[in-house]
This record gives C-alpha cells, structure tokens and sequence, in this order.
C-alpha cells in the first residue's frame, strides 16, 4: 500500500491512497490526514488497505495525482531522528577531513535529532539564505513508526515500522564545522527535510525488505547527469531494527516519528554517490583537493528509488535551488 | 490566561482554563487540545479569554482540578528546541571539567533539538533505566511558539511567544561526555523532559515579562531541602527573542514548537542551583571533587516558579525516581 498527502490548505494535508501505477488516487472517507491514520494504525490500516484494493480494481482509475500538489507525506511529524547507517559514509568524509574514524563506529549508531515541524514537499524548491552555505542534497532512506515502548529489542522492532519514506536530508556543509565545534549537534546546517510523494508499507517491497533493511536502487540526478546509482540494503550496517532499539534505550516515541537511515553510501566508486559530501570527499582523497562545488541557485537534484522490477517506489523527489 | 491538559485517554489530552487560583478549571467548548488552539490562535485565543474570564466570575469555581490527572500542557509537540541562555551556566560546567568557553560564548547561542513527541507531565515519575546514567534535573522557563517565519529579527521575534511553561529538562550527565564525543549531539543522553501544569500567557506575567525574559523566582527543592532559589531574568544572557531569531535562521517553525531558555543560572552561589551538575561543578572548583551524588531511586524533585505576588505561575513539577 502506497500513501501520499495532497496539500489542502490544513496543516496536516488530506490523505490519499496511491494506486498501482502511482498516477491515480482515491481519499479514504473518514481518515483526514496520515497522522490521523498513524495515531489509529490498528484500526485505520485494513480501512486503507480496502480503499487500494478497490482503487485498483476500478476502470475510471481515481482522481489523478498531479505530484505539484502533493506535500510530504507528513507535512510535520513530531519527531525525525536520523542515522547514519552506512559505515562507508562516515569513513569517506571523515577520511577526506583528516578525521579518525569514531570509536565504535559498528557497534554504536550515530544519530541527530532533526526538526520535525516542518518538512518539504517532493517538488518544493531548495531556498539558499546564502550561497556560503554550501547546500548539498542528502538521499535517504526512512522509515515511520508506531508507538515504540523504551527499551524494544532489535529481534521485537520490526513490528513497529509502519512505512517507509524516501528523504532529502538537505545539508548546508560549511555550517557543519562550527556547530560540530561547538558540540550540541547539528541545527542551523540542517534547512527542512524534503520528501518523495509517497509512504509504502514494508510489504509493498516483498523480499526487497528484510531485516529492517530496503534493498532497492537509488538513483541521484544532478543538474540532468545520474551522480549516484547506489544499493540501498547491502551495506546498510545497522538495520533500521538496530536504529529502533538503539533510540529506544532511553525514551519512548510517539506514532509518527520518522527515522532515517542516513546518506546511502557504496564502497565501490564506480555507483556514484548520494551526496555532494561523499563525492568531494573522493576527489581530495584522490587529487588532493575537491573539484566538485555545493549546490548554487538554478542547480536541480531529482533523486528517486526502484525496485527489481524497475518500478519508482515512492515517486521521485525533484527540487531545485533558489536564492532567498 | 492559564491553560493545562487533562489526561483523557486520548493522544493529546483535553485543553482546560485554569481559575485565578490554580485550583478549578473550565473545558473550553468547540477546542478540543492545545495543539488546536495554537494551530488556530487567532481564532482560538480570544474564545479562551472569554472562558478564563467567566470562570473566574463563577461562585460554583468550576472543576476542580487534580494535579495528578494533569498531562504536559503539550503531551506531544512537533518541536523541542532547548537553547543554554545563561552564560553562568555554560561557564561552570565548563570549567569545572577544564574546558575552555566556547567561541561567540555571548554572541552566538548554544542550542540543541531535543525530542518532542513523549513529554511527561508534572507529576509522572522519572524512571531511571540505570544508576550509572547519572541523573539530573535541570530546572528551566520555556516558550511556546507560533508559526514563526524563517529569517525573523528579534525586534519582531515577540509577536510569536504565545505561551511560557516549566520545564525539567532531565539529562543523564554520564551519557553525555561519549555523545558530545561523537559530535551529533544530546541524543540517550536526554530521557523526556517534564513540564509544570500549567501553560501561561505572558501578559499573564505584567512587568515580569519584558524583553523577551521572564523575571521569576525559580525554587528547586531537592529531597526536600532548597537547593536553588534562583532569579530567572536578570542573568538570561539571551533573551527569548534572541533565542527565535537564531534558530530561524536556516528554517521556519510550525505552531506548537516548544523553545527552553535553558537552565537558570546565577552567578550569586548563595542562590544555589537549577541542576546538580552545577552544584557538582562548584564542589570541585572549591574542593578538587564533587560531593552531590546524581539521582537515584527515591529522590524527590519539585520545580515551582514565583512572581512577585508569591503566586506559583505555572504550578509546581513535582517527580519522584523510581528504578526501571
């Protein structure tokens, strides 16, 4: 089952269920919003499931989506927690800026706590306050959960994805360094989220997702040239169900909470990359200096995931950058 | 205008108007939660006025409230941004673990994005997963925000605090040196912080509110015995509109963001503290050692904030530790 959020001029948009094709829609009568539907997954999931069935199965085929007017699936979550799960990211931007690897760098998780209130929509443009910035696009793969308890275990998690989101972790690069410094994490570096059309259940990539983690390609387009054509399951170290447990150590969370799995990233160079990041990274590594520049206004990223059948899972996420 | 929410099973509780006294309340028809009200405060604000001004004239009082059956003002909310607006505070801690003050101490203001969807209510109880996580309590006054645009100034930054709260930002000091170690900031390092009962408007606070700060007496009673008396204004070396403008630099923040000034902190050691890190942090300067031990199973907390009427604003937080 796909969903998506149609911009309606209310905070949390209109939910609407996506059809086989990822053309057509239909509303779901008494289910608002996805936030909505989250809060009473038990009881709003077989109501949405119905609603795909029959959409399939009906000749006029449904409203059709005009991807402009939809919003991220959820215009605003209350939490967006990110990992960094590909231990080949780290390394390559960490090597590129003399840094060690970090101790326990495959047993312990990096994770931020993002800004949840407001998020992109998969086609709204990427406004720079500032090209010293250095914007750069951040493809990921999240997911949505339901109410974890504190304390869940790895093996018990998996019931507690929901869905699955494909980001734009938007990054400006050259804040990085003094918000590192001065050591509360990341805040002013990190714009609003961008999200792709739709939230797919687990179960709409059959085999493509297992154990916690989606086996998909993830393709980047920059400025019209493919940058990153990376596998999204391979190398994810720690699985989406590690995430879980590892943010559960201390707290709970509520249903909604998005979380990511940070920048996918591949050791072979030849797939490209995911970000700006890791592709300067390589250049120093190999040339001494990176060659590649941030994002400027008028530069475009479409970044857009396929399954084994070359279908686009969640529609693609197309943003261009503006000046403010 | 006082407003609280009443546990009512449901995800985000009801909205209640608190008398004069603290002690009766009325149920606002039409607006179900607090959330809503601030996600139609121009609506909504006035409809609320008119309830606290009836409940005040009735000779019945209204209900009765019971402080136990009270949630968070905000039980979930899509952001919690906890700024560090006492120098004092950052300078303590610092030196007593033999950092130096970091660059644009005065200039430019530490925050860090907490998690906001599970947030506990002021008398819910602070379970403590394990005795070595070192916990604390960190007393603290925070905003409430509107829908604030990105890029505001201070000087039109005002129009966007709609609501001050209590809060007890709860922090396990002895996560915290190997978090700030991997540079993505507090993360299990920062359980679910608890607020008073009460949500304030800031006229509600005359004179005391000014400048962006509110100028209470903040009391922290720790175990039973007065550990912190402090002053809440004076010393808040950024004031809440600072605060707004520099974290809207780089994004907009949607209705119903939570803003913390930080732990209140003065530099007078006969006030005492608003946290045991600090109390911690001049037995070593004085002594080369810390002499407070951290929370454990038992200990009691109240945080309750005073103007100059002896009035408590926002109800006392008041919360017990028990082991997991």
């Amino acid at each position: 089952m796909r969903l998506g959020t149609l911009r309606d001029g209310t905070r949390d948009g209109a939910l609407i269920v996506v059809d086989a094709t990822g053309k057509y829609f239909a509303r779901p009568l008494g289910i608002p919003s996805l936030q909505r539907a989250l809060d009473e997954w038990e009881r709003c999931e077989p109501l949405l499931r119905e609603v795909a069935l029959e959409l399939d199965g009906r000749n006029d085929h449904g409203e059709p989506i005009e991807l402009e007017r939809l919003a991220a699936p959820l215009p605003r979550a209350y939490e967006w927690v990110d990992g960094s799960a590909y231990i080949n990211h780290i390394l390559l931007v960490r090597k590129a800026r003399g840094a060690a690897a970090p101790d326990g760098l495959e047993t312990d998780p990096l994770v931020y706590q993002g800004g949840s209130g407001v998020l992109l929509g998969p086609r709204d443009p990427l406004v720079l306050p500032s090209a010293d910035f250095g914007l750069d696009f951040e493809a990921e793969v999240a997911t949505v959960l339901g109410d974890v308890p504190q304390g869940v275990t790895p093996a018990k998690a998996s019931k507690y994805v929901r869905l699955l989101l494909l980001a734009n972790d938007v990054t400006y690069r050259d804040l990085v360094p003094a918000e590192l410094k001065k050591g509360f994490g990341f805040f002013l570096s990190k714009p609003a989220t961008a999200f792709a059309p739709f939230a797919v259940t687990p179960d709409e990539l059959g085999p493509q997702f297992r154990d916690g983690r989606a086996f998909l390609r993830l393709a980047c387009t920059y400025n019209g040239g493919l940058v990153g054509d990376t596998q999204t399951g391979s190398e994810m170290h720690f699985s989406f169900l590690d995430l879980v447990a590892h943010i559960a150590k201390t707290r709970s969370f509520t249903a909604g909470t998005i979380l990511g799995g940070g920048t996918v990233s591949n050791r072979d160079p030849s797939r490209g990359v995911s970000c700006l990041a890791e592709k300067r990274a390589r250049e120093m590594l190999e040339g001494g200096a990176p060659l590649t520049a941030y994002m400027k206004p008028g530069d475009s990223i479409r970044i857009e995931a396929f399954d084994l059948a070359g279908r686009s899972v969640f529609g693609a996420i197309e943003q261009r950058v503006v000046a403010a």
